[in-house]
This record gives C-alpha cells, sequence and structure tokens, in this order.
C-alpha cells in the first residue's frame, strides 16, 4: 500500500534548510509508486500535534524547485522540544493517531540535536504501538555541532557569510583606522560551539590579516589576554578586527552576555556580547570602536550561500527518502568526507540514537596555542565547506524567492490537541 | 606642461569608493598626453598635508581594474576637516605647497558634503595663490544626503544590501514566530536623513509584507506610536519586522541612542538605537525580540552590490577627470536621472559652491502618512538604484579583492607638517 510522507522543520531555520525539503520531495516525487503525497507540519512538529498539515503536492514543480534557493523555512519551523516518552506519552501518541489518520508511512524531522532525539523517540513509540512508520532525520543547524557528520547543512553558508562580511569590514576599518574606527568588533552566532566564529579566521591568509582575534566558547575568556591582544593589533596595524561567538564565556561559565531568559528548551537566551565587548574596549584601552552584530541576517543570507553547503543540504534530503525506501528506521543522512584537497564528500548514515543530544564543539586542536586564532587543521577542514556561489535567482533587483500556497490538508480528527 | 592628478578619499568609505578611483585612475591613463602620473593621498587628505602620496603608476592595470570590485578605501580614508580659510590658512598653504613640489595641477576629492567645502575651499585659495589647479569633487556617501545629484554613488549598494537582508531575515523570523522571535528589529546607517531605512521597504511588495515599521529621523520618534504599530503587526501577521535609521530621534532632537562621543566633524557618533528600541518591545510588549546591528557590513558589502550603483562610481570618477580636462574647475558630476522605468541617467555637474555642507533628507512625501512606510513615489525613486547584481570573482569561496603595493612617491619637501 502507498503511504504518504511526512516533512517537518524544526529549531531555527538556515539559508539550505529548504534546500533539504526540496530534496525530500523531489525526490519523493519521484517515486510515486512508494510514496504518495508529501505533507508538511506547519510550524514543525506543532501541525503534527494539531493535525495542521500542508499538502506539498499542491506546489508546482518550479515552486518545489525554487525551495533550493529559499531561505527560511518554508513550512515554518518550531522550537517545541517534545518531553521523555514516559514523561509525556500522550504527545507521541497523539503523533501517531495523526499519522495514521493521514496514512503517513514516513516521518521526515528537519533539526538538530534535540530534533534527532525526538526522532528517535517517535521511531520508538511507533515500534511500541505496532505502527509501521519510517523516523528519518535530516541534519541541519548553522552551528555545525552535530556528531558523526563531517559538518552540517546550513553551516557552510553562514560559514562563508561569515568570512565575507569580516574580510569586507576589514577593509572598511583598515581604511579609516588612521583618524577613526581602531577596533571592529563583529558578533556571531553558536551558543555553544565556535564553529561560526572560527570561519571568520578563513577571512584572513597571512600573518596581520584579520581578524585578529577571534572569541571561542570553547576557549575560557581571559579578559586581560583580550585586551592585551587587541591592544598589540592595534600597536602593529594601526586597527583590530575582533570576531565574538555569542557563546563567549568566563571560566566560571557565566556568558560574557547574559539575557537571563531562556527558550522554549531550555537554553539561556544571548545576545549583547559585542557590547559587552565594546565596553572594555573603550574604558580598559580607550580606543574608538564599533560593533556588528550579525544575529539572523547571518543564518538567512541565501544570496551569498556556499555551493557546497546547498548541494549537501539538498543530498541529505534527498538521502533521507531513499533511506526510507531501502527501509531504513531511526537513522539520519551525514556527510562522510573522503578528501580534503580535492574536497570530496558521500552520504553515510548514523544511527538516531548515537546522535541525540550531543554537540561537538571546535576540537583544541583546530583552535591556536593562544585561543583567539585557527590552526592550519582547521583552515583545512573549514575551507572546502565555503567553496562555491549558488546565487538565487534575481528580479527587480531583489532575489526572487519561493512563495508557497502553503494549502491546509483536511482535517480527519475531531480531537483538539492542547499543546503543553 | 603635462600635470600629475592627486586624488583623496574621504569620510566613511563605501563598497564602490573604489569604484571611483578605478574611474579616475583609468581615464587619466587614457590621456597620458595630459596627465602625468596619478597620485593618491594615503590616508586621504591627510597624505597630502603630510606629503604621504602613493603612486598609483605602480599598479598594474589589471590590480586598477580590480579596484572596481574592491571595496573599503584602497588608499586610505580620512575624516578629517579643514577648517574655514581663514580660520586655518595654514593647511590650505600646505596643500598647495605639496601640489606644487609634485607637479599637480588636478585635485580629485572623493566624499561626502564636508569634503565638496574642502574641495571649493581648496580651489578659492589656489586661486588666491595664483596656483593652476583643477579642483573636482566627486560625489560618496551611503548616506544619499547630497544635494544636486539625484542619488549618490555608495548608496545603491547599502541599499541593495539592507533590502536584500530585510527580505532574508524576515523569512527567517516569519517561520520561527510560531515559538520563537516575534520581533525582528534591523538597525541601519543614516545619521540624519533616512535613505538607507527607506531603502529597506523595498524589500516587501504587498500588503503585510515586511518590513512592518520603518523609523526614519526625518519623523520625530512617536513611542506609542511606534509600539502600537509593532503590536498591531505582531496581532495580524504574528511577527514584525522593523527597521530602524541609527538617527532615529525624539520631538525634542534627541537621538534614542546617544553614546556621547562625537568623531572629527563633530558630528555624534550614534550607535545602540537597536537596543534600546527591543527593550521597549520586552518592557512595553512583553514580546521575544531579536535584534540585528549592520554597521559596516552594510556599507562594505561589495559582494551584494548594486550593479547600477557600481556603473555610477565609475562615471563620476571618469567624468571628473573629463571635467578637469575640459578646463572646469570647483564642480562636482552629478547623476541626471532622465527617466524612472525604464531607468535612464546622465552625468551632469554643479558648483562645489553649491553642494557645500548641504544636506538632503528623505522628503516628506516618500514617507508614509503613517511615518513609518515608504510610499509609491519612494519606490519609484529607489527601485532603480538597486537594480542589478556586480559580483566580485572568488577565489577558494572568498571574493578576491585587490591588494595594492601603495608604493609612496618620494618626498620633496624637507618640512614636516603637523596635524591640528
Amino acid at each position: 500500500m502507498k503511504r504518504n510522507a511526512f516533512y517537518a522543520q524544526s529549531g531555527g531555520v538556515t539559508a539550505v534548510i529548504n534546500a533539504s525539503a526540496c530534496g525530500v520531495i523531489e525526490t519523493a516525487r519521484k517515486h510515486r509508486d512508494k510514496i504518495g503525497k508529501v505533507y508538511a507540519g506547519r510550524n514543525g512538529i506543532i501541525g503534527a500535534l494539531t493535525e495542521d498539515l500542508i499538502d506539498t503536492s499542491a506546489e508546482s514543480a518550479k515552486t518545489i524547485a525554487a525551495l533550493r534557493y529559499t531561505p527560511g523555512g518554508a513550512f515554518g519551523s518550531a522550537r517545541y522540544k517534545l518531553k521523555g516518552l514516559d514523561e509525556n506519552k500522550a504527545e507521541y501518541e497523539r503523533l501517531i493517531e495523526v499519522f495514521e489518520a493521514h496514512n503517513i508511512g514516513y516521518f521526515f524531522y528537519n533539526g538538530g540535536n534535540d530534533s534527532m532525539d525526538t526522532a528517535n523517540k517517535v521511531s520508538q513509540m511507533a515500534k511500541r504501538m505496532k505502527f509501521p512508520l519510517k523516523c528519518i532525520g535530516i541534519p541541519k543547524t548553522v552551528d555545525n555541532d552535530l556528531p558523526f557528520t563531517d559538518c552540517c547543512p546550513g553551516f557552510g553558508s553562514v560559514a562563508k557569510y561569515v568570512a565575507v562580511s569580516t574580510r569586507e569590514a576589514a577593509l572598511d576599518v583598515a581604511s579609516m583606522s588612521k583618524t577613526s574606527t581602531k577596533v571592529f568588533i563583529l558578533e556571531v552566532m553558536g551558543r555553544h560551539a565556535g564553529w561560526i566564529a572560527a570561519a571568520a579566521g578563513l577571512a584572513g591568509q597571512g600573518e596581520g590579516d584579520p581578524p585578529h582575534v577571534i572569541v571561542f566558547p570553547e576557549i575560557p575568556f581571559d579578559k586581560q589576554a583580550f585586551l592585551d591582544r587587541v591592544a598589540e593589533s592595534v600597536k602593529r596595524y594601526d586597527y583590530c578586527v575582533a570576531v565574538v561567538s555569542e557563546g563567549a564565556r568566563y571560566a566560571d561559565g557565566r556568558f560574557l552576555a547574559e539575557a537571563g531568559t531562556k527558550d522554549a528548551f531550555g537554553h539561556t537566551q544571548l545576545g549583547g556580547v559585542a557590547a559587552t565587548i565594546a565596553d572594555m574596549v573603550r574604558s580598559e584601552l580607550g580606543l574608538k570602536y564599533h560593533y556588528a552584530i550579525a544575529d539572523y541576517l547571518q543564518r538567512s543570507a541565501r544570496h551569498i550561500a556556499s555551493k557546497v553547503d546547498v548541494e549537501q543540504a539538498y543530498a541529505v534530503g534527498k538521502a533521507a527518502v531513499e533511506l526510507a525506501l531501502r527501509g531504513e528506521d531511526a537513522v539520519m543522512p551525514t556527510i562522510e568526507r573522503k578528501s580534503d584537497r580535492p574536497y570530496r564528500w558521500t552520504i553515510g548514515k548514523v544511527a538516531l540514537s548515537k546522535v541525540a543530544n550531543r554537540e561537538k564543539g571546535v576540537p583544541r586542536r583546530f583552535i591556536g596555542k593562544d585561543g583567539f586564532s585557527i590552526t592550519e587543521a582547521c583552515r583545512r577542514y573549514l575551507a572546502p565547506l565555503i567553496q562555491g556561489e549558488d546565487y538565487p535567482p534575481y528580479k527587480n533587483g531583489l532575489p526572487d524567492y519561493a512563495v508557497l500556497k502553503n494549502k491546509p490538508v483536511e482535517r480527519r480528527l475531531g480531537t483538539e490537541f492542547v499543546l503543553k
């Protein structure tokens, strides 16, 4: 019997998460003998819980193809974490109920660590309930902190954005330093992992090239060492470009900028580290500064996406469908690196149980002895991930991104489900 | 007698100021019968005062051509304003002394309002001293606030960057609003003129499209009206994208975010309006927010420059040389718009005395009645300026920007000059 598929986006979106959606939908459409329709969750897993499904079969092939170059989450994503199987069995049962009502036999969950955990639990619950379901995770995170995959779709593009922006802003600062800004600070994302900050290091190639200082969450922040480094850079080059991870913290674990609020996953919401750093530069060194906070611009910047990243995002979406069709369950396709130069990669797979809730930070050997730079090994790892440009089409000077109908699927269950 | 030319960059740099330099140098090289070498000021006019000149003839044609797509100021720029002719005659006399020593007969000054004033005064001083010198201003400012020219090179590219970034970030926020950020704030440049903020309006096309609120420096900030607008947008669309000019101020003239420091021109240094607005959103509306501060990223983003802007930047550099060769003095080439659709423009000129120290804000008829949006007339004005992409070449995933030798010209004066 032909069964439908359900696809949901989870957590913070990226410039290429829709490329994965494109990979899933286009591949499913090539297997109409085995897969019926692809339904998407409106606002991610919430759409499944509330039976608010989107019928992607209402979209033309052209619109689905355009997802490949459209940033954001086309069907809506959600920061909504399902609790443990025993703590909140009702949610899992509800998911299976909705899947059953809509003849869904494939569950594709596109997200980060938390989502891989959820997909794994859904797989377990389906087995307990003897409901035939193939659960496949699709990796996505700008943070690049998923284990077992060499890199994570979403990261390459933010890495490219940050490296390009660092190079460009540094040219600006260098040309003005004589009479204007001496210290430029760029705040980038990366809650616990400094991969994005590390990527800024690609902007420089030789001795003295900016960025002159990178602040990693993996290295406890040493204020004096940082200020010394800034002062030395200004002394030597007349300016200093510092790239600071939002997740930078002191040795005692305190974030440099703690907003004090927590998101749905219980993570502290960060922001404001650039202002904190700028204040140090002003009060301790008396230097003129400017700072930029890239925030969402960095993870939505499809206009400067990495071609490699777009290809990998599409490939994991495609592979997810192929794995499901081969009868796999509770696995996630991975990117396996075969060689650095030339860069060669293939698709592998890993059990969701292994990935779930584990994070991969920047290893110490990728960070210079000084704690403020990247090593050659890091460069070799990062460089391939930002290769190639994959420009979206433009109309009237602006990227012509996909606009979906997002047609709702008629409800079949009479029951309302109240979210926790 | 063949005389040399002197070119200097002034004030904040842009993504395309080097395209103007390229226009000057390439055009001068085509007139070797009349113009000898093109010297550039290291760090702008400071290089002239301190006799620190750069010999651009040491650069290959290829390197000069690469200036067309390289952001920042290739020879260094400066925020250094010469005082009035009578207040500080010594500086003007020194300039003429340096020009004389290096047989300079052409002075090209690439900057904003202040710089046009300076170029005009240098012209006057040269006349007084009977030193033959053609002084031509070349318009440059991301702020688009120069009068008499339809638009200003540098603006179109920052406008494109801001419109593209607003569209992209808005897709991100829209897809997450169900469970995450409801209000996204993007802080953009524009000290007294809201042109850059207005450009964000191009990101939206229909009713309800982001940005939902634009805060202009031209409209006194009404906190309650702003918060009402944000709340209404969140009610209607579940999210709100607000673009806020750094120059936003209250009716009494106070900036929303006053850093309290002043730059060399005596202008208050701004920054931090996004945090101020975010705090209002949190405390008054209790909504989850995120904010980005584009800062230097916006004006150095050559990777997403407007093709029209690049062409115009080059054209005013070229025209400056041609005007000088035609015997013009104390003028600035302008962009004259001939038609909106299709967009047609030519090069005109204006006397520096008219341009000097005057600013052109966004006219009231370009701002919606609500004070938070742009009108159709504004859209018609802005739309052509962001047309076309002009991507730089890439190498290893990064823009391959020009690296100059910046070879110093041997000094001929024994005297040191101490900057005020």
